[in-house]
């Protein structure tokens, strides 16, 4: 006899190459408990349990769930909503009527804050429900675990992306500028720095938001790898941010205007080439007429914004990303049955064993520990302000796997 | 004996993914040639002849050029330079100079055009060289040719992006405008009808440049899009015009100020996120309030432009195309050798023989057929002026390869 105890599955936040992995991980979970009666997959995060709009997720094809976690993108739906009181009342009306007594919350940590608030509703309402996150971000910013499931898929194609533009500048010259996803950390932006193979392979500078930004130092960097290499390419973080006072303001703010800001409260800085372009024109501005002087040549000065490409482009995939974010999944719904250390609500989180070979291992912890705060680079990773150490490629090389050699004549 | 004919190799223009295995394929193909004395690799094009700039490329280890072959962007470098009366005069002297009796050129129709140049002032001075132009571009524009290197690979990566930024938009909604490259041509943002496997799958809208652009037209193909799935992809290329009276003018250059203008005369419409970000603002300011009112959300804009990553990102690379370049280059040596139809000098191009299975052959033309102008893409391909047709498809499948399909559950 099925059980009448529910399970529902949502997916939340900016989607990533894995995030499918981690549904996956988290059905194929479900289909072995036998105390759980319907799994009921929320369409657009918190916005499905509120409205019942649910697809039902028992007896899938493992062919077609295989598929599934092999896509990028949430493929059930995502939202930036942040549940408020009101809102989570809605919810549990919802869990209540669908007999909801388990809920998986796939995310990142605006993700972890609403699984907390709707935990800690259940309990204060007296309402049985288990409430596990399943880590997800490609930012890599959130505390406890030591790397997040999605970044290690995005960081590689930061890292492929900066090599090949590197190659492409080492043929036509001039002065590059590539604008990475990142709002508050530089763990993305930090990933170029695995394009770097050689001594005068590119990115020749990273800019991250954990050091303040300033201008004339940011034109000074140029000067010299130009002066030196007679070509320079940048990696900079779409949240580089100046010192004003004892506040900071970001850069993108400079070249946006009436940006917009969603429900979190965070400025929208992707979607727009706005930062490359303002960098880009200061750079042909403030110290081509110097190089033009110089060399008699005109700097040529060109910007890229990845965009929304490092979250969600088909085939480029770490391979421990996708297994980890898979592995996430089905431990949420370990623990959720469990309640390891008494945690019957919490995240999963990830622990690095070793190196090399590189190996981890998962544990539970509190929805406290992970929601609302976010995790930034170490600074002292960071070299001169404007380049990442040692210590960064050590951390990295495991979580985005092995990087094609470019073949080379000169 | 070794010879004391020698043979020169350059790569011009923008690089692409698979322009290192045409470079590879000529120095295999000249290999197998006893009359060749030394293979001088050129470095950024002319201006390595210009400037006696040359790498000796004889004996190259098999496993070191398999890696070159692999790695995108051009391996000798690249230039922009067009060669003048008075430059070729002086690379006829670096050619006497080195007695260079072969010459291979591997670029687009402005590279042709200056093979053309040269052999042409070759013949008029009674100087013995035989010169050869290896197609590559990723637009894809070059007359005479079915298609050229370098295009496959470059529309791989837009099918691609277009999959999964339909993917992302799938989950988080709104308009998404991704900007694509190709200045004259819509060869490449065609390409993007690729992601489309099923009907309310993305691209909803492709705008190319042989078509005229219409702002209004555009908001209403949005609006009627966006009324019927409550989300729109747009694939836009970065040469989209408007017609004024009998002129056009570029959308571009409404959003840039001060473009620069290369020695082509061709204008930059490459790094720079200007056109997507005015593309977007059209859509909020203009589209944006009336679905407000209908539909009482904000509507959510979001524009990328996919800038340098199209034509050099390492591991996304068309098998078909990658195999096409490398043996561009070996026809190019071995057509120079026996100059099939009295065609000492000339081009490489491929003829189509069959879609399925997709094979092609290869054959001489004149550099006449190939300099200067350039292929546009069939304008009855272009549906409603908003959308790319099946005989497109059934063109390009074969070029781009088999493509993943993406796991669904609604």
């Amino acid at each position: 006899m099925a059980s009448n105890i529910n399970a529902v599955i949502g997916q939340s936040g900016g989607p990533t190459a894995v995030i499918n992995q981690s549904l996956v991980g988290v059905i194929e979970g479900l289909y072995k408990q036998s105390g759980v009666g319907k799994i009921l997959g929320s369409k657009h995060g918190v916005r499905g349990i509120l409205n019942s709009d649910f697809i039902e997720l028992n007896d899938l094809d493992s062919g077609l769930l295989e598929q599934v976690a092999q896509t990028p993108s949430s493929a059930l739906g995502s939202t930036r909503d942040k549940p408020d009181e009101e809102y989570c009342k809605k919810l549990f009306e919802s869990f209540r009527k669908h007999s909801v007594g388990y809920f998986y919350y796939i995310g990142g940590n605006d993700s972890a804050d609403t699984a907390r608030i709707i935990s800690e509703m259940a309990i204060s309402s007296g309402y049985p429900l288990r409430v596990y996150h399943v880590p997800k971000t490609i930012d890599n910013d959130l505390r406890t675990t030591d790397h997040c499931p999605g970044y290690g898929s995005a960081a590689r194609f930061v890292a492929l992306g900066l090599m090949g533009d590197d190659l492409d500048n080492r043929s036509l010259k001039g002065v590059k500028i590539d604008v990475i996803m990142g709002r508050d950390a530089g763990w993305l932006t930090a990933a170029s720095v695995l394009a770097r193979q050689q001594e005068d392979d590119g990115p020749h500078l990273i800019y991250v938001p954990e050091v303040d930004f300033s201008e004339d130092k940011f034109l000074g960097d140029i000067d010299r790898i130009y002066t030196k290499l007679g070509r320079c390419v940048i990696a900079a973080s779409e949240g580089i941010r100046y010192k004003v006072g004892d506040k900071h303001s970001l850069v993108t703010e400079k070249a946006v205007q009436g940006g917009e800001v969603d429900a979190h409260g965070n400025k929208q800085l992707s979607g727009t080439g706005a930062l490359g372009d303002y960098l880009s024109d200061l750079v042909k501005n403030k110290l081509g007429p110097i190089i033009a002087e110089r060399t008699t040549a005109k700097l040529r000065v060109r910007a890229d914004t990845f965009g929304y490409l490092q979250r969600s482009f088909p085939t480029i995939v770490s391979q421990s990303d996708a297994h980890e974010a898979r592995i996430c999944g089905r431990m949420a719904v370990e623990y959720s049955m469990t309640a390891p250390n008494g945690l019957a609500s919490g995240s999963v989180a990830i622990k690095r064993i070793s190196e090399a070979p590189y190996k981890v291992d998962f544990f539970p912890t509190a929805l406290t520990n992970v929601a609302r705060q976010t995790k930034p680079l170490d600074a002292a990773w960071v070299k001169n302000g404007c380049d990442i150490g040692n210590e960064f490629i050590l951390y990295a090389k495991g979580l985005v796997g092995p990087l094609p050699i470019p073949g080379k004549l000169f």
